[in-house]
């Protein structure tokens, strides 16, 4: 869930600071070429099949009642390796790689999912791989990168600092780049979630699936779309505090509109549409519903109670739309009544030391450490 | 985990009050007689079938690691229905009656996962279930008991007022009591956990389970000792504070010797051993495993942040067991390579305002009541 918190240019370049107004990434009448085909997705399912999970479904009564009688069915990328989808693209975009391009490494800038997953990934294929993260980048985020192998190039909070360095490193090193999401592996990557999904569930309505900057959302409207076209593919949006949702934004208005980016609980899903992930989503995704706060808390907490699954907020934003009022009300979801919910991380910050001490008799509290 | 807090006289009726010695069951000479056969367990598979889901086994490459590259396989009963294996016993008990039996209805004094599980049994066979539930219980689990369709019967917090209220709803009503563990059915129900646990992974060396009362171990070991007579079955207990864990000590006696009830976090493991499950600890048992509470709740984080599931306390203590010095020292336990480990429950109490108050903006915090 660590749609990074940028935007993208047309050239494909990372490079909006926070805050900074996106950029028009295309004109409506410009002809659409898309980062992935159904045959790039299908290749990308055989290169990944020795290294990722094939992820469970799993379902739950108390939630199908909730969601007003629909059946809901839940795929749990949580399971994933490193604990969300990102593996999947990152570990399609190293395989890739031929032999020559490979034995350099790789490298991104990130500090969350993308970063742990393309560290794993990279060490399966026993090649470098170089994550530039900011300084201020959480002990247990550092910590997890580190478990997986990843090699740590420390910079400063920002993403002039971030693209300094990553391109520094790609410079002395020759690695090559791995975006998070505005990369056509990654974005094959991601689709086969959708391959699997369909293989299990056949007769699925829709796909809701959390959005940011677009990557799983394109990648799996690429595939649904092309094996079952008549399926609805939802994009499940905070509304955030400030700012505001700019896919939502952008599909009323058609194009991507600039507009401040916005704070929100679920902090893996603060990217921007990039230029290969808006003609996707602007082309193949039938709706957007967007969801406060509050009914990402409860559905955090109804996944953890009701199907016992851990979810990170970013995780739990499929069901917080389809327990939404706007889902009930849509004209495009109101019909769906076989509805498949990607959960697509667990990586919970369980570092806060409130949460565990409510388990501990109070002489034991706050002694250990982590 | 609703083991109840209460000791079990040679009589089979539960009678010790909070913190009683506990009687001496049987002598060490005296044969043996099982609550449960292999033969009753299978009948209860094919009885509960079409009720109880086959719950999934799962593993995790981290968690092997950390337990000294020893295998691990989790018995995911946290995805029983109502968040449980109670509902194994408690769906065979119900369904085991006859018609006549049946048709007063069940009863129970319990206010954990035994009540809900006897609740949702009852409710499936269309029977009343009347709970007996002291006043002082939580109002979470009340709404558990209820949103199974219990009939709930409030009392005193104390055990005499328990089994009166009890006594006297059976009296009323003709309900047939359905003690939460020593009970031929109830353990029956519970050793069906083996026979799925060993149909998916056939070449296990060790079983290792949460004890309390013993109805689940004790089903568990009939089961696999019939099946698999090499196969090791380890009880995993809490040391907890006060007292000391009685299972410990009656095996290392040899008789249920008398001691006071300990504290835990581990709520769902105060039980005490039973005239049934005892004979079956003391012969099918292969070592008891004791575990602190700092060791628990390092369990149940492990188990939140690398296998992505939510585990109450009492869930995640068969885990605690394997991770400790005890299991990797112990002349039993250091041999086994290839464990299966029951998370027997999932129903943590999220209740906790401080939880969820951690994920919304400081604005939105303390709204929402539940």
């Amino acid at each position: 869930m660590d749609e990074e918190a940028v935007a993208v240019a047309p050239n494909g370049q990372e490079d909006a600071p926070t805050g900074a107004p996106l950029p028009i990434l295309d004109e409506p009448d410009k002809p659409s070429i898309y980062a992935a085909t159904i045959d790039d997705i299908e290749q990308a399912a055989g290169r990944i099949a020795p290294h990722a999970h094939f992820t469970p479904v799993q379902t739950c009564r108390s939630l199908d009642q909730l969601a007003g009688s629909r059946s809901l069915f839940f795929k749990c990328e949580i399971f994933q390796r490193t604990g969300a989808f990102k593996f999947r693209g990152a570990c399609n975009s190293v395989f890739a790689l031929s032999e020559e391009e490979a034995s350099k490494g790789v490298v991104t800038h990130s500090s969350g999912n993308h970063a742990a997953a393309l560290a794993l990934a990279a060490k399966l294929r026993g090649i470098p791989a170089h994550i530039v993260v900011p300084r201020t980048t959480p002990q247990c985020k550092v910590d997890a990168i580190m478990g997986y192998g990843g090699k740590l190039h420390f910079c400063e909070p920002t993403m002039e600092a971030r693209e300094e360095a990553c391109a520094r490193v790609q410079a002395e090193t020759g690695a090559v780049f791995i975006p998070p999401y505005n990369y056509g592996p990654v974005i094959a990557g991601q689709g086969t979630i959708a391959l699997e999904f369909l293989a299990q569930v056949p007769d699925l309505d829709a796909l809701v699936v959390p959005i940011s900057g677009g990557g799983m959302i394109s990648g799996i409207a690429l595939a649904a779309k092309a094996l079952r076209p008549g399926i609805k593919v939802i994009a499940a949006e905070p509304a955030g505090t400030n700012g505001a949702p700019d896919t939502a934004l952008a599909k009323m208005a058609g194009w991507v509109v600039p507009c401040a980016r916005t704070d929100t609980i679920a902090d893996g899903l603060q990217g921007r549409l990039g230029s290969l992930t808006w003609p996707v989503v602007r082309d193949l995704v039938d709706g957007v519903v967007v969801v406060d706060e509050a009914e990402i808390v409860n559905a955090m907490r109804l996944i953890m109670e009701r199907m016992k699954l851990v979810v990170e907020p970013s995780g739990a934003v499929g069901l917080a739309a389809v327990l939404s009022p706007a889902w009930a009300s849509g004209h495009v979801t109101r019909e769906c009544t076989r509805v498949g919910v990607v959960l697509c991380g667990g990586n919970l910050d369980l570092g806060a030391k409130g949460f565990w001490d409510m388990w501990l008799p109070k002489s034991q509290q706050a002694q250990d450490e982590d």
